[in-house]
């Protein structure tokens, strides 16, 4: 493997000094890129792209070639694949988002459910790891990742993304004990998801609970963190304890005391957390990765530079700080704000950096 | 008017001594009641239940003559009103919510907004606050609503809820000047439909932020909270200073710290904050009114008994908590369940009163 020629983000996830603050953007490679639509055009769907090996690399390196200042890479995929491997029938409607066309919808199905043979079903997803490292030749490190169990179960059970979360939170109430089973097989099979991604050589891993912010304060832990937990000792306990580890709990910047307990050496911060009270509660012990609201980036180049120097002067002077949306990049971002972005924080940011 | 035969929710909004936790519920004149789907029936539209003085008197009775453990009673109306008033059309689409036939969609739009004749165009709500404190004859306190500025705002900009917000983020970020002109005309509003609503009888106004959440950090004391300090001020102004007011930011647990210097007397609390959490920041100076996620309601007796001692424990012993939900009850909720929640709190709750 190629030695890393910017390694700022692996640096800022150990704690150690860098000379600026390192970024990257959550779905930084897509729809917003038009060289994403092109090569999205030739791949036909969101999925046939996800699981063609040479595309995947493609869209992942886009924004790299683009944006000089990036300073990670992120597997091309979709943290569904999972349940697609597990036979639930993934598709993305246009407009609409993923859905499942066989949702776990009685006992019976959640009773069947079983972990997937991972390297085998979702081998097409190691194989664009070990293609993107290659094409990468050490770049910038490639961070790969999963959803978390909660997250993955909300879409397994309501069998579609961003609806109420009555259907999941009912059965959480009423039968605990086929939501645990459908969080043990899923945590049982992230964890060999992401081993499997570190030994393809994905430099670090990113647990996305996109979800876990609509739990009650007293579910949290037991219904998204525990798991996203286990999953993180069962990434040492295979000899991975060296891939730094971030998780990301969207909507759940009143658990990062909770959070910061998990194992993980970095832990996601959406825009509506203060970095600089996330930094007393974390106490530097842990990196943050955040947490520019992704809508300023449809505004204009002085609200952006405004924006990402009041976050870089929230954090203050440190080195566990990563810059980074709190959370995907939309697809109406002109390319141009983002290239806006990652001057202000090249330029802005070595005072932090002393 | 008449002496309120049970004033327990405005003795623990002054943090005076009860002998239980006084309780209501947000939406509890709704579909999940078949005595209110009937009604509805006749009235026709939501907005024709609204706008009809005996049907939303009767609706919002409703509650009260089911649950005698209720102890207050809400206006059966819209936080909608204003806007409608303003000229933008509201009509409720069935299954998609509220949407305006003529939202603010350019600049001209937005410079032609204005206050509108509150008194007479929302008189039909104030007809409603009159009728309902007449056929409650004291039974319990009537509380009166509006949306916060912002929230209306959203509405106002997006022409519907529940959106991406990104039409009005952007307009945020980029022409701060167009959405202070916004906001400005609607705090102006709301706080005369308030002052009216009190004038005619209301007991407690409550100011609902329901997409206050959806901001950053560093823009939610500027683009929300600061306009819902303005109604206050207003209205303590107008002599309404004994007239107890709540504010409700969903999703805005993080900053209840600032919600308490607004000068409102109690803060809603959404079910992701930990009570004990919200009591130590608001230092029992403040009322809090929480925190159940409606969602429990949908499971069975002996999770929601659980659940609401479980809130009742988190608060713990003291004299300033109201027991609501974190949102308003979903219309699926089977009444019965809402009638175990009662009960329980009432039996649970006389050991914190002591």
């Amino acid at each position: 493997m190629s030695v890393l020629k910017n390694d700022s983000i692996l640096r800022t996830l150990r704690g150690e000094k860098t000379s600026y603050t390192p970024s990257w953007i959550m779905r930084q490679a897509g729809r917003y890129l038009p060289e994403y639509r092109a090569t999205r055009k030739n791949a036909g769907s969101f999925l046939e792209l996800c699981k063609n090996t040479d595309f995947a690399t493609e869209v992942t390196l886009q924004p790299l070639d683009r944006f000089p200042y990036l300073d990670a890479s992120i597997l091309f995929s979709d943290i569904l694949t999972i349940p697609d491997a597990m036979g639930l029938g993934l598709h993305f409607v246009e407009g609409e988002g993923p859905k499942f066309s066989h949702p776990l919808k009685d006992e019976s199905s959640i009773q069947k459910l079983d972990i997937p043979n991972v390297e085998e079903e979702l081998s097409y997803v190691f194989q664009a790891v070990k293609s993107i490292k290659q094409a990468l030749n050490g770049r910038v490190p490639l961070i790969g990742f999963a959803g978390s169990p909660w997250t993955l179960a909300t879409y397994m059970v309501e069998g579609q993304g961003g609806t109420d979360f009555l259907t999941i939170k009912k059965m959480a109430y009423a039968r605990p004990d086929l939501m645990e089973h459908i969080l043990k097989i899923t945590t049982e099979s992230v964890s060999r998801y992401l081993a499997l991604q570190i030994n393809a050589g994905a430099d670090v891993v990113m647990i996305f609970d996109s979800w876990g912010g609509v739990l009650a304060d007293r579910e949290y832990e037991p219904l998204s963190l525990n798991y996203m937990k286990v999953i993180i000792q069962n990434l040492n306990l295979m000899g991975y304890e060296n891939t730094p580890k971030i998780i990301f709990t969207k909507g759940g910047g009143q658990w990062l005391h909770k959070q910061a307990k998990s194992g993980a050496q970095a832990l996601g911060v959406d825009w509506q957390t203060s970095l600089s009270n996330a930094r007393q509660i974390v106490k530097d012990k842990l990196t943050l990765q955040g947490n520019l609201d992704p809508a300023i980036l449809l505004s204009n180049p002085k609200a952006i530079e405004g924006a990402a120097k009041a976050i870089l002067d929230d954090y203050g002077i440190g080195e566990r700080h990563i810059f980074n949306l709190g959370h995907g990049i939309t697809q109406f971002t002109p390319p141009e704000n983002v290239q806006c972005l990652l001057e202000t924080i090249r330029d802005y940011s070595p005072q932090f950096h002393i």
